[in-house]
């Protein structure tokens, strides 16, 4: 059975994110402790695969991952999740009075509104994570754990004081199943694909970089910058977009960025979690780009009207 | 031996370009009446091909030029010529008092500061051609005709009064040489590529187009819209750039016009008259365009790194 590694421990949203990617194949899921150690395993093929979380609505993007998958042997995103940020709050049963409660801040940060309205006297602590909180919380080191809803399996013999609470109701975070380089998967025609640019410290580069996406009438999805470590000024961007690698316009795409970049990483094409089909613009469509090809074939040949 | 249109009558200086880009195979040069009717002789077969002006650095483009060359069937320029716009001024043998001078209303125009200073009591006449004026002059119509410097040819029995003249002394013509469609010259580092292309009536369309051209290094010598006479708000852009169809960055911007513009039609890739080479950038070579090709085959094969 194929492995795949996600970050642990187990009881958390990254298992759960992880079961999630892996329900079109038998797979076992091994708990690393930090997300570079969860790809050096894929990299050296330890494992098949890793999941990992990329960005959160409402914490952001993860810079763990995004410099991972920037540096090091090529690895590439095979397919997406999204998971809904809800908490589950744990407590030995029999729990009256709640005067601790644990979580990792992330999460902690995520249900502070909850907190105060619901348990406004618990004095709030912080664990290495939700499951490690849950872990506590069962060997009497605090009275309540804010977890994953996937913790009650791994602990069942805590119960629920509440179920489903986030300030932000709809919260999601994404994660993505990583591999070594392959043929990607087969366009779905609602797929998303991701990059990263190094592009250097010039005006309108940025500008050009992202023109040359929107005249090909792809839709940006998502855009963030993290400094090289290599040179001051210089500026790394993860861009992802509406299209497959497969796609004329996508190709075309990433061809010109290739030109145009001092360096570009192609971080894979996979559906999207949402399946929300790419509207793709008459000019853009594939009929079009084999024509617009073939016309310049032509005059190339001699052979116009 | 081929036949080559040009706009007569002899003596003019659209007869001296047509020898000029006629000088490396023997043609049998006919005169037309009008631009029109020498790109119809290249059209139904009679001749092979039409020296016609386009653009003139003094009086602008040749409006009958570009819009024999939009409408009608497909003709595409070989060959381009810049001609010094400098006249002479003809005289029977023996005139001492130059009364009455004559020309083409566009000659007049460049040569109206050399008339005032030189021949200020002289009366100033049309004539429906600078050739029709030297043979009104040994008709003794006229006093004096001011014409191309070929003329003379023609019109041996009449003598020079000044030679070279001109109010701006830098002033060119341009002339292409027209065909039918068939496979272009062979590039020569100093090309030029001219279109006609039609965009719609829309915010940016024009920004757009030309966006295409410049993310890849490609550089505009010369736009210039028309009105199309199907659709108010539509115009029709002609427009030359330096490189050759045969050009990987060319081909793929062409593509792109294609795909954008409702209409395009290739003018002809050829070289330039001045030899000047085009100025490629780094990301624009034909090696750069065909390694980030590859890159994207590659990706698409699951061939990375």
């Amino acid at each position: 059975m194929p492995l795949v590694a996600y970050l642990g421990p187990r009881g958390t949203f990254t298992e759960q994110a992880s079961r999630c990617l892996t329900d079109d194949f038998d797979a076992e899921l091994v708990p690393f402790d930090a997300v570079s150690q969860a790809l050096r395993a894929v990299r050296t093929g330890e494992v098949l695969a890793a999941a990992v979380p990329v960005e959160n609505s409402v914490e952001g993007s993860v810079p763990a991952t995004l410099d991972a998958l920037s540096a090091g042997d090529p690895l590439v995103a095979v397919r997406e999740a999204m998971l809904p940020i809800r908490f589950d709050v744990l407590v030995r049963p029999g729990t009256r009075d709640v005067r601790s409660v644990a979580s990792h801040p992330h999460a902690l940060g995520q249900v502070r509104g909850w907190l105060a309205e619901h348990l406004p006297g618990a004095e709030v602590r912080v664990s290495g994570s939700t499951a490690a909180a849950a872990a506590e919380v069962l060997a009497g080191e605090h009275d309540a754990a804010v977890t994953a809803p996937t913790a009650i399996e791994e602990y069942p013999s805590l119960v629920r004081l509440a179920e489903g609470i986030a300030d932000l109701p709809d919260a999601v975070t994404r994660f993505l199943l990583l591999r070594r380089p392959g043929i990607p998967p087969e366009p779905t025609g609602a797929d998303r694909t991701s990059i990263a640019a190094v592009i250097g410290d010039e005006v309108g580069a940025l500008t050009e970089l992202l023109a040359e996406l929107s005249l090909r009438g792809i839709n940006l999805s998502r855009i963030e910058s993290r400094p090289t470590k290599d040179r001051l000024g210089e500026y790394r961007f993860f861009l992802d977009f509406d299209g497959h690698i497969a796609d004329a316009r996508i190709g075309d795409a990433l061809s010109a960025l290739h030109r145009r970049c001092s360096e570009v990483r192609f971080l894979g094409s996979y559906p999207k979690a949402d399946r929300s089909p790419a509207t793709v613009r008459p000019a853009a469509s594939e009929q079009v780009f084999r024509h617009s090809a073939q016309w310049v074939d032509d005059l190339r040949a001699g052979a116009i009207g």
